[in-house]
């Protein structure tokens, strides 16, 4: 084998996600770190509280250590098969559910089964940031339809939805309670949108992480309208308080399902065995009592903070999405001054936030999660902004 | 919105993967589970043996069941950059280190930011049959070239590459010591395959999860040889005894490392909290220890099945890879029978095996792991595969 004479080169990156560097968090990050404040975190969704149920409170196990079914283990499956057969009052049987790396793994091994490279996603906007960029990753194309936060009618938001239809288009994406503008979708519309899903044959996958943070009106469970084209996915990442635990959950179809987990072996195997045994402890114990207690402190802050910062309060969940439109526009501290120069100068206070772009096309928004610190430091964080925007 | 008149459809699966159903082993499990014999499970590649520190020796943490960053916690990561400097001899900077959810994440994550689809990727066979399902799910192909258990010089296996190289051609993937083999690729041939990638100007990635099961011969750590080139994979699965804790690590160029920790911000967010942490007090503690320990009792059993078994003894890993063509061929007990006929029968015997298919070209293969059950289970899981297979 001759050395070649030309310089050694390696092929381009596939750039599946575009072109991109470091992400905006990990320089946000840095600053406000740097910064000498107290570092204030309301960039990602976490919760400040302890878990519903210490991984550590777990007994010694001697196959803990061990790779568990891809699926799940069967005890886990059994008990989640009871918490949601009592939460959503129809039967979910074990064969209709999948256990997964938290939701976010879930969803991409759920979107490796129903999308081709090509294919096209319409997501509710705004929405999770990952879904989009999981749907990129797997070569299909997200479509944002703008659906919150908008004064809209169903019928509006369904001539939305015909606008945005391809014959690419393979589903529908639906996140209620809402992640990030705190909205709860009426049942109406949730029977509007499976509806003109139904008609157009494609697939509902609604993303129901913050079911047990609904504030006000009640959450619809999707797929108790549809069990056959609506796949849902949940967490034990936010209703139980253990998102780094990495445990969450599909249900559907068991042919859809059964395809998932053939992707998922590829993604990540099988979800934590500490993981899994924890969920199946919390799932049978504390149930939903945790998120009961939790709830009514998560909604007296996320009040709070938003009425501090005139937001809506929020319906559910645990964001706000924050209009900075007023701090750009005529009259405002950062007028002319585009969305990154509140984030840094948020960061050099110590504050971090999410930028609106990352939710589809917005942006004049910020997200701010009011569970991620305390109460306190949530509070504090709220006059920082309030300090930073006020011309 | 009408309703439809037709019957309401849902679109067909992407069927990434081909078409399929459940998989062989969950059949093949229900059917040993339902035997009446001691399950004695030689198909997944697990550790009898108790971790190098269990994950409930951990100290309560208030942030342990919150989100990790998405590349690893920083402890970790310096902990990993000791540990695999001090293996390799060379420095390995946090910079070149990349926390994943197991090797299985990792490689899979990796795949996405180096393979577009349609690309080829060049897996020396038999391979670890995760990679071929995760250049699959990601639209690319997985072509086997057959370089173990061959009577092989590096030039013949060289020229074997250049017939299988295409213009798609993007990466090759090299795993030593092999699973499942169980040999340990000569520093020449690790040589040789990095010239002949470099003279191709294609990525090299090498999946070392075994390095520290290395009996005979000595284990290349092949970022030493080009560390621009080489993507490395390496776990806590296999040298400390974690797998069902799922945290593995990339080691490569920085600017892949950014590119893949983007894509796997999608696939699994981060690894999981307590992983990273009991990973990061196990590679400061027992460090090698464990493996020390672990290697001549994983060699003495390797080699007394394999005697057993009329198989080559492993040069490493843990697993052996039995040609069952003499059990298929003239005068054995399954002549002219397919390689499943011995696979149900082990099974209704309690014993479950990998078939060959999984790895490459093999329809006359057997992958038996012999760490996976107690010595005693594995002898007396040999003792029935000789059994069944003697006419």
């Amino acid at each position: 084998m001759p050395t070649p004479q030309t310089a050694p080169v390696t092929p381009a990156l596939a750039q599946r996600l575009g072109r991109g560097g470091r992400s905006v968090y990990s320089n946000l990050l840095e600053r406000a770190q740097q910064s000498g404040h107290p570092l204030i975190p309301l960039h990602v969704g976490d919760t400040y509280l302890p878990p519903a149920l210490d991984i550590l409170a777990l007994e010694a196990d001697p196959t803990m250590h061990q790779y568990g079914p891809v699926g799940g283990e069967a005890g886990l499956l059994q008990a989640a098969s009871e918490h949601f057969s009592a939460l959503q009052g129809v039967d979910v049987p074990t064969r209709e559910l999948l256990v997964t790396a938290g939701a976010t793994g879930g969803l991409t091994a759920l979107f490796s089964a129903l999308l081709q490279p090509g294919d096209e996603a319409l997501l509710l906007a705004p929405y999770w940031p990952l879904v989009a960029g999981g749907a990129r990753l797997l070569g299909a194309t997200p479509v944002a339809v703008k659906a919150f936060q908008e004064e809209l009618t169903i019928d509006e938001l369904l001539a939305r939805l015909d606008e945005a239809y391809s014959d690419r288009t393979r589903l529908l994406y639906l996140n209620s309670p809402n992640n990030p503008t705190g909205e709860v979708v009426p049942r109406e519309w949730v029977e509007g949108l499976i509806d003109w899903a139904r008609h157009r044959g494609i697939w509902v996958v609604s993303d129901e992480v913050y079911d047990l943070f609904t504030f006000e009106g009640v959450h619809t469970y999707a797929r108790t309208l549809d069990p056959e084209r609506v796949i849902s996915a949940t967490s034990m990442s936010k209703g139980f308080g253990m998102a780094g635990y990495r445990c969450g959950f599909l249900q559907g179809p068991e042919r859809v399902l059964a395809e998932v987990e053939r992707s998922a072996t590829y993604t990540m195997y099988s979800a934590p065995t500490p993981a899994q045994r924890v969920a199946e402890r919390a799932l049978r114990g504390p149930g939903r009592s945790w998120a009961d207690v939790a709830r009514p402190l998560y909604q007296a802050i996320g009040q709070e903070v938003a009425s501090l910062l005139g937001a809506a309060p929020p319906q559910g969940g645990t964001f706000l999405f924050l209009d900075a439109s007023a701090w750009l526009g005529a009259g405002g501290r950062f007028e002319g001054q585009p969305l990154s120069a509140i984030l840094e100068e948020l960061a050099d206070r110590g504050v971090l936030l999410a930028p609106g772009p990352a939710f589809g096309p917005y942006p004049e928004r910020l997200r701010m999660c009011f569970t991620a610190a305390s109460p306190e430091q949530v509070r504090a964080g709220a006059q920082i902004i309030l300090d930073v925007t006020t011309p």
